[in-house]
């Protein structure tokens, strides 16, 4: 059967009902792609779960199709964001699709050239603030506090239950099982949030017999949850997890405890050394946020986090969370290589050129 | 079970052998996305298949694993292409993964943003001719057939043998049963040949009952299959299907007889149109190439085509193949809106600008 998007596929774990109108764009049913390298590396199985192939390039498809249905059914006329630029281009495909107006409120300079592109194409109304994204998000939860427009950051609890689906595609990927670790960049902190939100669900039902431990990971110059204080002026090249005070704090301390797992910081140059790796040995282009999580299982390969893990079991599995694609930064890429070289529509130019 | 690419997927269907070794990203499975707006207009159910959600964002992935697999069970060291920026970045992508050095001939200053940041990141050698596709083509022929390199245009017989299994999908995610119309962006006409491939091979093999009739689509200004004669100086927006003298001639024009079907042009503002519809109504971003197709059944309804499938059958199904991804091309989407407006860091401010 053909696949209809994460609200179809797992309904009965959702606060979705019969009269509930589904707007979807077939979100979900990303690859899950095996890492050479890294499982080489780790000696482990290392997969990539790559969200980047949402429809909007970005894992925010699976909360945005819950979070827009749901104010679909309850006749919302406007939808509102604040976004470092996934969650507004996801927003303002859905509420396209659902004929509902979207207001997204994005930090002026600092979003990435196609998710900018998205929320304009898709017709929201996009206005750039004078400040940065902490101060975007308390301006909107003021809105929709006193106004009839619906939130749809991940502060709306629909995104986070939508979200949790992305585990349970990785447990159903395996075989029907947890994996031992799982890995994810941390921004906003409603990504670790709902996906431990799902491993529980999964282990609570006995779909799967075992939880991951969270290994979330944050950028050094972004790092709130590592330092254990807001940050004022977050600053990284991964501009989607560029947060200073994430709205799920709390919650992404508790999935890191139960779950027996850390928060820990990796640098922007780590970031894009994971980057580039991912691109030129695994043939996957990643936003540089996405690459945090690989950075991040690096990092802890090399303090030996990893060891005992290895002892117990030899083929032990990490699923490294991919949250979007390059193609939403690609200023990013053409900063970090060569420009390509001009020759003339010459044989001998281009033999020469390829060295044969 | 989980997912594992189109050679897995349809390998009874494909020229390999257990001993290929096969380099893959998880490609295929994109969703087919039933429109709502298409259905109304035609009287029809329209479905859009959203190749743009492929591992580098284009169709071409699905040719590109089975042409890289079948370059490395040979041995290859070096593959080749001429592209207008997905192939490239396809074949980018996969030759990294399979470890083989790969060099792409680009026109110079024709290729979208997005397309060259992906080869690129993921370490092709990147040249820019200077001169146009169809010469870069034969360039990259030539040296192909005279040197050590291996061919991955879709020349190369695999790009096509991997590409019909959209075909396959198509009918798979409808039911196991064909589309009664299959439309496409014809640009160097091998998606067209290699779907009706597909189609051919599920009828004959008794795994469909019919076969759709195959509606191409060309730009208006890069038009040869519709002149009958090569275009010397193509012109078109749609970057993707710019190409005068399409390698795949022929066999496009027997898809189109064997199919009673017909090829036909789309002008750049009835593609920039459909364009935008997507984005706007149905929530889909896609490429401006891709949006041709969708521009070519709308330019078709409006002349009567489609009267007679509605007499005959009330509920006609269309597919309309999206090719690439809306990322590929951010800086078109800029060009087609309205620059976001600033404000200040103030309620008041954002109140008055969203007129709540």
């Amino acid at each position: 059967m053909s696949w209809r998007g994460i609200i179809e596929q797992y309904r009965k774990y959702l606060p979705v009902s019969a009269g509930t109108p589904v707007v979807t764009l077939n979100e979900g049913n990303t690859p899950l792609i095996p890492s050479k390298a890294l499982s080489a590396v780790l000696g482990a199985q290392v997969f990539l779960k790559y969200e980047g192939l949402n429809p909007t390039g970005s894992f925010k498809d699976r909360g945005m199709t819950l979070a827009v249905s749901k104010a679909k059914e309850s006749r919302a006329r406007v939808v509102i964001c604040a976004s470092t630029g996934n969650t507004s281009a996801s927003a303002a495909a859905y509420a396209a699709r659902a004929g509902i107006r979207c207001v997204v409120l994005i930090p002026k300079g600092a979003i990435a050239l196609g998710k900018l592109s998205q929320a304009l194409i898709h017709n929201a109304q996009v206005l750039a603030l004078d400040g940065n994204f902490d101060e975007a998000l308390q301006m909107v939860r003021e809105i929709a506090g006193r106004h009839p427009v619906t939130l749809v950051n991940s502060l709306n609890p629909y995104r986070l239950e939508g979200q949790k689906t992305g585990a349970f595609e990785v447990c159903d990927q395996l075989g029907v099982r947890a994996p031992d670790y799982h890995a994810i960049p941390v921004g906003n902190a409603g990504n670790i949030t709902a996906y431990w939100m799902g491993y529980k669900e999964y282990r609570e039902k006995n779909i799967v017999n075992s939880r991951p431990r969270m290994l979330g990971f944050q950028a050094e110059g972004a790092a709130p949850l590592v330092r254990k204080k807001i940050v004022l002026k977050p600053k990284t090249i991964a501009s989607a997890i560029r947060i200073g005070n994430p709205a799920s704090w709390k919650k992404a301390e508790e999935a890191r405890d139960e779950s027996e797992g850390l928060i820990e910081a990796v640098t922007d140059r780590q970031i894009l050394a994971a980057y580039e790796l991912l691109a030129k040995e695994e043939g996957v282009f990643v936003e540089p946020a996405s690459a945090a999580s690989v950075a991040g299982i690096l990092k802890l390969h090399a303090a030996g986090y990893f060891k005992k893990a290895r002892r117990q079991k030899k083929k032990f599995r990490v699923v490294c969370v991919l949250t979007g694609h390059g193609l939403k930064d690609p200023d990013r890429a053409i900063l970090s290589v060569k420009k390509p070289k001009t020759i003339p529509a010459k044989l001998s130019a281009l033999l020469e050129a390829i060295e044969l």
